[in-house]
């Protein structure tokens, strides 16, 4: 184990270069069918629904979910809901470089997206939320997020608003008492489980060659071919794996960081883990400036660029980059209607 | 001049009794009739947009409306937007007693609906702002409102957003250069004029007399008897003049204010004006809680009970302020599925 973990740096280049090699296989077809067959291997469309067996996603919750998204009623001051920093207007994301709470309170990080983000291996930047029904969880009482004293004050809040008795009862049927923290955040979770927004690189992934064009087919290969789907691939391109920010170069130097944020060492403390963070999901990244773990970057050009800077020491060039974010642009996906509907909440009395 | 100034309390409790006079009068028929005729004769159905010849209301400017109504990135701490105060999902008001604006700044006043808001006399509570352009335009640089330092800065905030060129051009066809705050001002308006909701009692004034159960036709029969329609007449129940809050006796001795008020007064320093605020409008009043200018009361029933006693000196009964709360409710309106849609804003870059 000593001598693995001497050369553990050396292991994960060459496993590194293993991953981000498949994508140079030929597979001897016309240069169109072979980008098609790459792309195959490393990426799936989207599911209908980012099922969870902890927590079935059924119709009753998913609505109450969706009402209780809205609902700001229930922070501490009255202005926080999960909508306030997941804007469905944005593509589920705010804007802000890091997002602002309760009493004008600062989150650590930038809030991510919540659209595609229900299947990760872990939920926020440094992976301290299991899944999404836990991250609702402990927002109720995150100092700067609702900010709530304790998950009863959240009980006390919900049942003080009428209408919340028959939505929970209609969610959770079998249960006496149905009002509680778990299953606000089960709802909640039901209802994010549902966000998923396909778009033409999933129409491409099901065979429509056509959905892609010239320029985004171009991005797609230059993306495969720079190395970017060594962590970015799958369904989401990202969040399933932790990853160094600056495996050759330190991120701070590039981006415009006001801190050096240690990422999942805050979590674990394992030396090992410092800089790391969980690999974001792709999809809809257009839509959802700024950038990086910090939001310290507000163009997607700049953050393709850094990336290639210190993830590969690649000063990548400016076609390359356009072509990149060509690509990018093509996971810019559907919301349903469904989604784009605004639920009217109980009244408060 | 002087004797009628001298008069002039006397001769406004003639004039308003002569108003609260009129829902007495019996039209001879059958009481549910009369009921009828009297209702016909003080309130009139909603129109079906509140226009206004200073500002035609066209589909580009109301879908660009709409946008800006959610754009938040424009505010001076990117926090605020219209819908930040004034949630679709809770019927267009926030639920807080005062809303709190950019850096945790809390507004003087507690904001009202917007939904079938844009035909009063003026826009909030004490006139202050002319009408719902007025008051887009106005809250840019409003302090403790979206918070920038001038009309100058939202320009440049708007034009950054590059999406923004192609929405004004297309919302202001004639304009070389689109993109300021008048334009801002007319395009939230016009999208604000689009904002109401029909409900069972326009239904009722339409001449479906089934639209209103017994028990919300008594309360409207209360209601008139009681006086309320001296104020909360016409087509808004409300809207449409400043009173005094706290005819009988002072508003603060009833309501939980922590501070007085002096309403109008502020606007015009003139000693007449003192505590009169604009009479609100009663649409959807039953999902809009907390009431009165500062929010200071949380119930309904309370509001009702307080306005009996500081307007005219009664003590309504229990099954009064019931039957009236039954009439208010059937004020709740629809939202039209085009403005429950959320709107997709352009990108940051």
């Amino acid at each position: 184990m000593k001598i693995l973990k001497r050369y553990e740096a050396f292991l994960k280049v060459v496993l590194f270069l293993l991953v981000v090699g498949i994508p140079n296989l030929s597979f001897g077809g016309s240069p169109e069918e072979d980008l098609f067959k790459q792309a195959k291997q490393i990426f799936s469309p989207l599911p209908q629904v980012m099922a969870s067996e902890k927590n079935p996603i059924t119709s009753e919750k998913v609505k109450l979910g969706k009402i209780l998204f809205y609902e700001s009623r229930i922070s501490v001051d009255g202005t926080v809901s999960c909508i306030r920093c997941h804007p469905v207007s944005l593509y589920g994301a705010d804007g802000l470089k890091k997002s602002i709470g309760n009493h004008c309170k600062v989150n650590p990080r930038n809030a991510p997206t919540l659209f595609n983000a229900a299947a990760q291996i872990s939920a926020h930047w440094i992976g301290n939320r299991a899944d999404v029904e836990d991250q609702a969880r402990q927002s109720v009482i995150g100092p700067p997020s609702f900010g709530l004293p304790s998950y009863e004050a959240l009980e006390t809040k919900l049942k003080e608003i009428k209408g919340y008795n028959d939505l929970f009862k209609k969610a959770f049927p079998k249960e006496d008492d149905p009002i509680n923290v778990d299953n606000f955040a089960k709802a909640i979770g039901a209802f994010e489980r549902t966000l998923v927004t396909p778009s033409p690189f999933d129409a491409f992934l099901k065979g429509d060659k056509g959905a892609l064009k010239e320029k985004e087919k171009s991005g797609l290969k230059t993306f495969m071919e720079a190395g970017c789907t060594a962590c970015h691939s799958g369904q989401y391109l990202g969040g399933q794996m932790y990853q160094k920010f600056g495996m050759v170069e330190p991120y701070w130097k590039y981006t415009k960081s006001e801190t050096i944020d240690e990422g999942r060492y805050v979590v674990t403390k394992n030396e090992s883990d410092k800089y790391l963070f969980k690999v974001p999901v792709l999809r809809n990244v257009a839509k959802t400036a700024p950038y990086f773990h910090d939001g310290s970057v507000d163009k997607l050009e700049d953050a393709v660029w850094i990336m290639g800077k210190v993830q590969f020491g690649r000063d990548l060039t400016k076609s390359e980059i356009e072509e990149i974010i060509a690509f990018l642009k093509s996971l810019t996906g559907e919301i349903s209607e469904d989604v784009l509907r605004v639920p009217l909440l109980p009244s408060s009395e």
